[in-house]
């Protein structure tokens, strides 16, 4: 989808790798009845936006969501709707390790999965409540991960750390500067997890939490700790909802799509702006023939996308805006807020006319007019231009 | 202000409290130029709230609000504009230890004041940028301080801590049920803490952030520990400001200020729906007279109120209710928001009579029409009744 933004050297291109997102959690720090993986952020479920900042990355092959039995349907339901691509859905245990233990057995056991997945390399385990994980650091532990065999993100600590005596009184405190928090995403070489997992002991499965530690335990894997951004930050509480709630708006409003003909000036047009705008904003760039499936553009729409550029050649410009119009329409996007879609029509011709350009200004202005009312804003650009056969 | 809803017992009410409200913090984690606490939020600055929350505590006698030497005059003109009471500017350190010394000095010197304030038994130390604290809390570390000579706020971990060994591996991790974090509020016994950051070093108060410790260091003091809620959390990141702006709406919108004539029918009328609603929704209720001055409900009014019920007898109504709308129209507030306006109007009569209703109520239609414009809504209400004088 979307064209990463050059992690360079440290993108782990040739290691085969694997995501699992336990997805399990009942969320109930949250004080919701719906587990917060699933509460709908702008109308859509958080762990959808986990699920395609991993989809995005293309050197991650699988993508496995570990959720409990209940929430199997909703969760195919999820993929369908948002189109999600490379995931495989797996049975949750009753507690986090547990739900990890069984995403990494799709790669071994039959039971889990109809067919058995490739086994990876490195896997990456992350959780479905930190939506904003950017490849950078993903590729970072990954590549950490190859070296020493675990690797995970690490923070800053916001509070100090106390130790409480048992009659409810101040022990210790720590001393701030000597710890970190343990945060997600971690990697590990495949082999090394899964053993850990198969030695650890059913106290550790049922109160553990921390993958890095099993690592350190059964495989004396000491984790290398990397330093990550604040925005790995795990969605705990209903005001850490608000929170992503703002940064998915704030994101949105800095993603554009443009759409062009497949064909010859308009694709040209098309890949000239996605290269001058993609250093600022987030841009989608698809060609789409008029009589394909849209699919593609379907699911960038269902991805909630309020800015979109069509390039077209003048003969189809109408009829492609028309389109992406409709199919905008029939999603519930222009509901929550208006879409800005920008026409831009190319003329190109041997004897450019004032006249005729003007009319196709009335047209689009007409056009705009009527689709306003569906908080849908169109804004047309007529480029008129001769083609110069130069030798 | 608004009437507190009964901690009953645990009110520590008749100790002497203060408060010392470290913010001269410079927020570089926020990375936004204005240090995180003078943020605005909905329009007002966050350390307005944090300010609001502590002043409508009637124990609580002094709020110490410490700010780097660069900000004091902001801070004046929040404390002015906000009609902040109670409250003492100080020039704060270049650490948050210096800063919470220079805050308990003005107990005790007279070059920190223009006049000595007088010493507080107990002193709570919170932070301008938790401005989510009740009473609840604030009134259990008063108490446990009382017994324990110090007493803090903590909250579970939401992350597994690590300490990592010289080379950035992890050396090990922390077993996350025998850890907490340590919030805010805290209160001391107000010797104790003042002996502690007297003896205290130039390294614990360059390096060291934590009162607690040096409680502990210096003056042998276990602080009992009191489990906080989630809303203690500290707007410590751009997504908490996020957050806060979020909650801060949720709770405007559930707050509404009831204005009745200062006699009669009406502060009757106005002391029953009070007592009605207040299980329910924050009530402000004020009693005003014509012809005084209205700063209390200017007060109200720049303090972000969006819900208003006037309560009044006929003859004045539309009088009263204009107003309000005058004084809402000079503020922003209607610019954000709508503001609802509720206009009761009791007509107590011998002679009840239909035709009068419908004048009154086609002259509140007007009035609500005119105002409508200025984002502001009004809504009439009429009740026509008879005085019985039964024996």
């Amino acid at each position: 989808m979307e064209p990463s933004s050059g992690t360079g050297d440290a993108r782990p291109a040739v290691t085969p790798v694997a995501v699992v997102l336990p997805a399990g959690g009942s969320g109930e720090r949250l004080g919701g009845a719906t587990p917060k993986q699933f509460c709908a952020v702008q109308g859509r479920p958080l762990v959808s936006y986990t699920v395609q900042a991993m989809e995005r990355i293309s050197w991650i092959s699988d993508i496995i969501v570990v959720v409990s039995p209940g929430k199997i349907e909703t969760m195919k339901s999820i993929i369908e709707k948002y189109g999600h691509k490379r995931v495989t859905i797996v049975k949750g245990g009753i507690t986090r390790h547990r739900s990890i233990f069984n995403g990494l057995k799709v790669f071994t056991e039959n039971e889990f999965s109809n067919h058995l997945l490739q086994k990876p390399e490195v896997v990456i385990i992350h959780d479905a409540v930190r939506p904003f994980v950017e490849e950078d650091i993903l590729s970072k532990v990954v590549v950490a991960a190859k070296e020493h065999g675990a690797a995970g993100a690490i923070r800053p600590l916001v509070s100090t750390v106390i130790a409480s005596a048992a009659d409810g009184c101040l022990d210790h405190s720590l001393e701030r500067a000597k710890y970190r928090a343990s945060e997600m995403p971690q990697a590990f070489l495949f082999d090394i997890i899964y053993e850990a997992y198969q030695q650890c002991t059913d106290y550790d499965l049922d109160y553990g939490t921390e993958c890095l530690h099993l690592a350190l335990k059964y495989c004396k894997t000491n984790a290398k700790l990397v330093e990550g951004t604040a925005d790995l930050w795990k969605v705990t509480y209903k005001r850490d909802l608000y929170a992503a709630e703002s940064i998915i708006k704030d994101s949105l409003s800095q993603q554009v799509c443009v759409i062009t003909d497949a064909k010859e000036a308009a694709a040209q047009v098309g890949f000239l702006l996605h290269e001058s705008l993609k250093s600022q904003i987030k841009v989608e760039a698809i060609s789409l023939s008029l009589s394909k499936d849209h699919s593609h553009l379907q699911n960038i729409i269902s991805g909630q996308c309020y800015n979109f550029v069509c390039v077209n050649d003048k003969k189809h410009a109408i009829q492609e805006t028309q389109q992406v119009v409709d199919m905008l329409e029939k999603s519930n996007i222009p509901l929550l807020y208006p879409v800005v879609l920008i026409s831009v029509q190319l003329d190109i011709s041997e004897n450019i006319s004032f006249s005729i350009g003007m009319e196709e200004l009335t047209r689009i202005k007409k056009f705009a007019r009527d689709v306003k009312n569906e908080n849908i804003l169109v804004y047309g650009l007529l480029i008129q231009y001769k083609v110069c056969n130069s030798p």
